[in-house]
């Protein structure tokens, strides 16, 4: 028989009407004669007032008690989740991370999956139940509760279709799939029928907040494919895989946007070996993440370096540079915040040239100044100003033929 | 070093302002020089919302899965509790029913305690922590989530307070302890500083709220000292334990009314072996609990069976005897609900006659007129008028020399 994962995001299950659609859409799926396993996230909301209750209660809670705490909101929607589905008339069993034997490291609050001993939920869908997994969690070789962090429970969803050797793994979440672009943005994006892991990468992380890195990353690793698609209707998503057949002549997949981030140039530094490494060094000892870097080496060995920082430690990185200035030749620190980010991402630009050319081009002729350019293998990046960011992303999306037309 | 267990109950846990007024009086008693371990119930209302959400999904939720849900409850608490302790520098940590090795029989939302593994516990006490229980729940042999059903968390305290071998064990509530007669009604009533287990067990089963039956009979069992007191103040409150010392020449101990009952009379039973026993049967078989039983018989071998059931069943026990009253000759049923059931409790009471003789005196000079009768070693309970209940507390309390003067 067929072996389904399902997975229904905070909004998906976000009160009892929607835990009792969702059941609707599992009996379907059982139905159709496929065995189920469900994971399902808190009830959106719940997590965040658990920790307002955690900060009313302590300044800085303890992570092994915050895991005690937010463990409980999953556990509420796995026992919800198995009532709706017997009230169908649905056998049904629910299953704390724990129960499901999803092991962990000793990190709480970011733990990492180690193991999963798959055999009671083996047991129980072959004994005809769907079974109802709380996502985010697991347990840890003392028998602590952990979670798993942020984008837990895709990750919850994916290991444990590797782990029952699933035929296919759904992520429901509220957007219909993986579009071209952010359709808010680009009225004429289109949504993809398929992506590559690799390019599902590099648009989460040029902004396209469908998914976290890791997941992909941990379904890239075990080869597990996925859809992503929408709980609230009945639309085909996107499939997630590693080779993706290009019926069309396609280099271009998708157009990300990134509004959060923040550019800091220090500037007038002495060219001398160690600089940069003091610069970066002093921002990594303050965990500030680092993005783009373009180094320029001006007139008498003085040089520029420019980098990207999330938005929200743009201050912290002036602060965390201020020390470190003087050993540099005295450079001086700027921030601009008033920027975005703009990629586009594809496998095909690995065997196509003229995708950089093309892009520049397009943007050179709306009289878009470049800030910044970085390339990988898969991606263009530049920084542009904030202002013209939303134009620039039809623009290009237009220009690689993106359009749905 | 002493060992206590502190048991706060909803109420005491109702928000976050409440937690850290609780947490403020375990690093007092930790300050003191005591090994604490505590246990909490869910925040008061906290499980009603959740059977309120199980009733939305599905018309009668399994016991397996509501186990699942409720456990959620104190969960919470026992991770915001840590969390408030630490926020005033006290080491402290948290322990799901699970983790502190409270085993129970399979029977979900009414579990047994079988055994508790103490080690884990032990071993933080001695490391200095502050050990938070969750209250109402263990785990099964299957790994299975289970409840101990209503007063749950008083039993967890009761139990881990053997288990431990506790030198005290304080069970805080939202009254100060354990009165002569209800001061809401009694305004004269007082609190005993100490109280038999049998005598606790005798006002429990008389209406008195303070505790449940089965926490009191667990503790008269293993010996396990505990003191009901108030969590909002620091008065002294009641010492609950085996053997009462008498200071005073007191014969009762405290005046019970129970306003939930209902009194059932079936008449014109021919009075043949076997009749009552299946009246008894019927109401058994409709899970009905009866209280107090008494029987007369008329002449010509007709007799009347009267019986007290809780008022929310009257109904229902009606219905379960209109099937059996031809095969006992045709009686008829009726139930009068304006009773109260009046109680004197007192160990005093087997050593003493004229308990009997002074209630119902005191009684009759008030002109108020006794229904039924029942007594135990030592307990004596009166069916009177509901109208005339208060009143009548009132009076014995006084006669019996009960009264605060």
């Amino acid at each position: 028989m067929p072996r389904i994962v399902q997975k229904y995001g905070g909004t998906s299950v976000g009160d009892v009407e929607r835990i009792k659609k969702v059941a609707e859409r599992i009996k379907a799926t059982r139905d159709e004669g496929n065995e189920v396993v469900v994971v399902v996230s808190a009830r959106s909301g719940v997590t965040n007032e658990l920790i307002a209750r955690a900060k009313a209660v302590c300044d800085q809670p303890s992570e092994r008690e915050l895991d005690m705490l937010l463990a409980t909101g999953e556990q509420e929607t796995i026992a919800l989740t198995a009532m709706a589905l017997h009230g169908i008339g649905v056998a049904a069993v629910s299953y704390t991370g724990a129960q499901a034997g999803i092991l962990t490291d000793k990190a709480h609050t970011k733990a990492k999956i180690t193991t999963i001993n798959a055999q009671p939920i083996d047991r129980d869908l072959k004994a005809g139940k769907v079974v109802i997994v709380a996502g985010f969690q697991g347990i840890n070789n003392d028998g602590q509760i952990t979670t798993l962090g942020r984008g837990g429970s895709d990750l919850t969803a994916i290991a444990l279709a590797a782990a029952v050797k699933a035929d296919k793994c759904e992520i429901y979440t509220d957007v219909d799939g993986v579009y071209t672009a952010d359709p808010r943005v680009v009225k004429t994006a289109r949504k993809l029928e398929e992506i590559s892991y690799d390019e599902m990468l590099e648009l989460a992380s040029s902004g396209s907040k469908v998914m976290q890195s890791r997941s992909v990353e941990f379904a890239s690793k075990y080869g597990v494919v996925f859809e992503v698609r929408s709980s609230f209707n009945h639309n085909p998503g996107t499939i997630v895989k590693a080779e993706v057949a290009y019926m069309e002549k396609v280099v271009v997949r998708g157009v990300a946007v990134d509004k959060d981030q923040a550019k800091v140039i220090v500037s007038n530094i002495l060219d001398k070996p160690g600089s940069a490494a003091k610069v970066f060094r002093a921002l990594a000892d303050a965990n500030i993440i680092v993005d783009m870097i373009v180094q320029n080496v001006g007139r008498h060995g003085i040089a520029n370096l420019t980098f990207t920082v999330p938005q929200t430690d743009s201050q912290k990185a002036v602060k965390a540079l201020e020390p470190v200035l003087d050993e540099i030749g005295g450079g001086q620190v700027a921030v601009h915040e008033h920027i975005a980010k703009l990629s586009v991402v594809g496998v095909g630009m690995k065997t196509h040239s003229g995708v950089a050319a093309t892009l520049f081009q397009c943007l050179a002729a709306a009289g878009i100044n470049i800030d910044l350019i970085t390339t990988s293998e898969i991606k263009i990046s530049v920084v542009i100003s904030l202002d013209r960011a939303d134009e620039a992303a039809r623009l290009v999306h237009a220009e690689f033929g993106l359009d749905n037309t």
